[in-house]
């Protein structure tokens, strides 16, 4: 009988102390909404610019009204720059996003993000006409092991549907950017995870969801236990693609809703590296691993005036318990995208293994 | 009689004590072509996603080779970040550009990446299958005060004829990405200048090429004289596209060949500023003003072997002589310009006049 | 009879449209207070170690309050880094600034730093106890040319009465840390300007000290005429003490009671180099060119309770006024610097000409 | 019986597959060398000024000629910037070490600053007159726990000494920086170890000293094993000072003899945090963590001549596995500092136990 997908709390890995939200994901920040859209067509060889294709996308939105009129505060922290992401010096210059953030295959990023930037122009007539130019955010991983990332089968329908029904349901495992991902040699796919954070008065809460495409085999590590040196060794990447694999990559997204600014934010997402880390990467050259932080508590107005408002700041001292949530929230959804993910067959027959969590199981019981 | 465009050099303006190359280009640096699209169509009333049209793609070559088989060092410095350049993260990463530079309309930036991936693949068919992803760069100013920015019109087919016909002598004024941009309140357009910089025993030339859309028209400075104030103050984009032109934004190309580091290239990039500053600029809060620098004098390889290969090194304290050419480049191409660029009536009829040579020209003799 | 020392203003230099505050001084900003020590003794040949001594120190106070208590809000932005500042890593982490912020000789910044330090636990006699350590910061130029920099004659007790002493009043020229300091060839020292920014609705007023030490005699711009070509082209530093003067250096501290946040006050610290560039600079290869910026507006508290406080936010489409305030500012008070200080003759009689104003005021008329 | 102090790796933690240099230390790196001096006097109460005494200084020397003349590469990565470490403005513009780099205790980094630049004066008599200033740098933990911070015992003698009686022999534990020091809850102190790195045709080194001040005791995580859930959960700092030591600190020097950009050594200063996580730390908000990195391969030359040299570059493809390397060092150099530190009693009778081998042998059995 074969053991079902479980995620990696339920499999009994140790997640650390801190307590998860209702769904354990980064929905349990109110607010915010995740979409995705799924591509799975074809099989057999590879035919460039054809198929089989196995990518997606993924939409995380802030909040349910107009970003572009209404960005939130956030930021963004490249731990290994070794990736295509759009949108970065203007979020780290004015410490604001003010579309909806997606994660895609990373050949497909410029369409996607001309997509997004027709979603935003749809919604928002005047902007680049007589409002500015709106940022568009845009992630990526390469899925080529498995997916015909030359096609960029990620058009604007996709673009649109995984924003339009974004909800807060997060659906994980080889879905929307998470489709053709593979990480630690098994088929990986979208996590998400949460913590609930106390200081003396309030209750805050940060998420993650996060799409791993990086590691080694060997190199898993699950809860503390190096679960990779137990596992099959001979990973499929090493035959047939190594050029391509020897890197991976990393997308990860917090959100929060303590109200904090753009540099306490970049505090935040730089201690997501501690978490990658603690699942076994050493963040390999060709890997590119950016962290995306944002905080839903104030929303900035397109609109100018007056010139100065009033806003509620955290204060620093009280970050560290936020620093190790982000920890663990990185930790548990890179987990929950491997647990979650199934086994897929990809172009020119490349399979990506389902982490074996039958064998696994008995490591952690 | 109308006076004929003329480089600013040719009025007269005092441009600094440096020697020009030859072209007094970007292309002086020995093995660096441009190319320009340029996209001219329609009149009268905008109809978003249609016209009129006034934009262009503007393409600059680190040499003539395979780019993506043979990077060149390079970096980018980001001066204000409001602005959507794409390829930044990886660039500062690696410290390498491996496509052509690409220059266009902020909105479509998108498809214009998506194009020039399409180029590398057609180049590279393994890339994303076997080999790395290209890392594509694209950068940007926004031309919706003459141009239908909305309706991205920039396809394939203009990036690619702005690569193929790319060549040692650089069109100045209203061509490629500088087709439909302002600065200064007056048609601006592509620019291009270079320096030769001499240490005790070698020659080495640092070349610009600069597509301003920045200032206020009071603010213009040319050689030291302060011209902006003795113009029209009134500017056409104050009455009706306020919020699109508070902002404006510059693209500064830098390309030598003198054998540096990307940490050489940094510092040098940094300079920059200092010769936008000379022009006027005071950098508003929506500038987007990006930096890109490269040298020619060493090709990487994308086949990595061996490990470790022997590179030139110039020594930092004979940077001075270029940080000086850098500052005098980007300053004289700015102006170059301006004082190229004619009057182009666009979208809505807005009208951007040229500036004023005939005026101008007594104030330089 | 010879010409009295005046403010660049006063000279006739075009200083840009803004308006200044009553004292044209960084202590127009409310609560701001400066003070000087300035060591000058002996003379003829250097005796390292002995003298002549030609140096000092100067204390910038953003509150007259205890600062390691109650921070402000503030920023750095290094321009150039061939410089030895303290306590940029924690102020850029925290963004705020705890301590006086002092700027002394190059040599001398341990000694200065090792005093602040004594002063800050004298104040707070738990720090570094019970409470944490604080962080001093300490900016630097290189005295070398006139003073025995060897000797680092800064004391503790220069550096207790710098602050102690500090009030509204800023005196210019040959005091403090500008004692033995030279700028484009000519004596230079310190330096102060202000000016009035107006929103719609406030009034905000920005404020700059700066002690260059940068800059060849033929570069000299002033009110952006290239004054250095009209000058004796002779510098005395090239004959004897090319090495060291190749470089200078300069620091600019910008204060303001508009409530920014260290974002924000890193995007108008970015500014100062264009009004760097204003005065003929091109931050050569050896140069420190340092800014630190700070905000009155806001104290934080060192008590950690709560750990949310609402706080004023400056949107920042409004930036762009401060912006410009930044540039006029330092120009101006890089001017003062040089218009105030007199000749001075130091170590091995090297002697520092004062900026020629009878000359010049020929071409200001 | 007690059992003897042994290094992590003799316990039998579980440090990694790479293979550990000779000494399994720095200074396996060719060329460097490590100092201390040790400062230990007095018992029982705080005298603030005078004592009880428990602190000291670390010299690393990346070779043993004159670094003032003949500097090596280098760079540093900022963590968490809640330290102030000295002379990184410098390190990252020209990218290279040119002092022995020094840690010590964090209030007394003002005066040890002074002390390493009066010994590169005695050395280079000409810095300062006619040769350019040095840049030194001293990085710092804070000992407040144990020591009487606020005296500031090291003096001019104490960082003299460190400086010259380096050797190959780096002596780990209560010595040198690591005298007063406390991590995870126990007595910390200083640590080492290295790593035999292979590309096809060459072997390098890299070798990492740290100087571990951080952690909380439940986190502590040694060779995958959450080791601080097994042994006692009360610290003593919870009890008398938690002001200061919410925070902690750790500092973390790398050396390698690969030809290395200072571009490349900071990828790989970047990765050391993933070893620093690899032991339980959050790096919470109050830790200074800091990394410098340095490549002895390729000495620069403080003669300016020739303007352009031959240097040898390392291809960014094979860096990983530097990259795996750097993780490993830092983790196993601060489980080394923690395994062979002692007990100490400190100012006011603070107690730091060691760690308990003897308990945790079982654990790695």
């Amino acid at each position: 009988m074969v053991m079902p997908r479980l995620r990696a709390r339920d499999l009994g890995v140790n997640l650390g102390a801190g307590s998860p939200g209702p769904l354990n994901a980064i929905t349990d920040v109110k607010g915010v909404r995740v979409g995705h859209t799924t591509l799975i067509a074809g099989e057999g060889k590879l035919t460039p610019g054809s198929g089989p294709i196995r990518t997606g996308v993924t939409a995380i939105l802030a909040h349910s009204g107009n970003l572009y009129q209404e960005p939130v505060v956030g930021t963004t922290h490249v731990i290994n720059g070794y990736g295509k992401a759009v949108g970065i010096a203007q979020l780290l210059e004015l410490g604001r996003i003010e579309t909806p953030l997606l994660i895609t295959s990373t050949l497909n990023v410029g369409l996607v993000e001309d997509a997004l930037t027709q979603f935003v122009i749809e919604q928002n007539p005047k902007a680049g006409i007589s409002l500015p130019t709106p940022n568009p955010i845009v992630a990526e991983c390469h899925d080529g092991y498995l997916n015909d990332a030359q096609g960029r089968h990620v058009r604007k329908e996709h673009v649109y549907s995984a924003i339009t029904t974004a909800s807060k349901t997060v659906e994980e495992g080889n879905v929307g950017a998470g489709t053709g991902m593979m990480a630690y040699g098994y088929k990986s796919g979208v996590g998400t995870a949460s913590r609930i954070i106390s200081t003396k008065q309030e209750e805050f809460t940060i998420g993650c969801l996060a799409v791993p495409n990086c590691g080694r085999r060997g190199t898993l590590v699950m809860g503390g236990i190096p679960v990779g040196q137990f596992l099959e060794q001979k990973e499929p990447t090493k035959e047939t693609g190594p050029a391509v694999f020897l890197g991976g990559s990393i997308i990860v997204v917090l959100a929060t809703d303590a109200p904090l600014t753009s540099r306490q934010l970049q505090r935040i997402a730089r201690r997501a590296v501690i978490g990658i880390g603690r699942t076994g990467s050493i963040v390999s050259h060709g890997s590119g691993d950016f962290v995306f932080a944002f905080s839903t508590a104030f929303r900035d107005k397109r609109s100018k005036d007056p010139a100065i408002v009033n806003r509620p700041y955290f204060q620093d001292p009280y970050l560290t318990p936020l620093f190790a949530g982000a920890i663990e929230v990185t930790e548990e959804a890179i987990l929950n995208a491997l647990c979650i993910a199934t086994k897929m067959v990809g172009r020119d027959n490349h399979t990506a293994e389902a982490l074996p969590l039958t064998k696994l199981s008995q490591l952690f019981s």
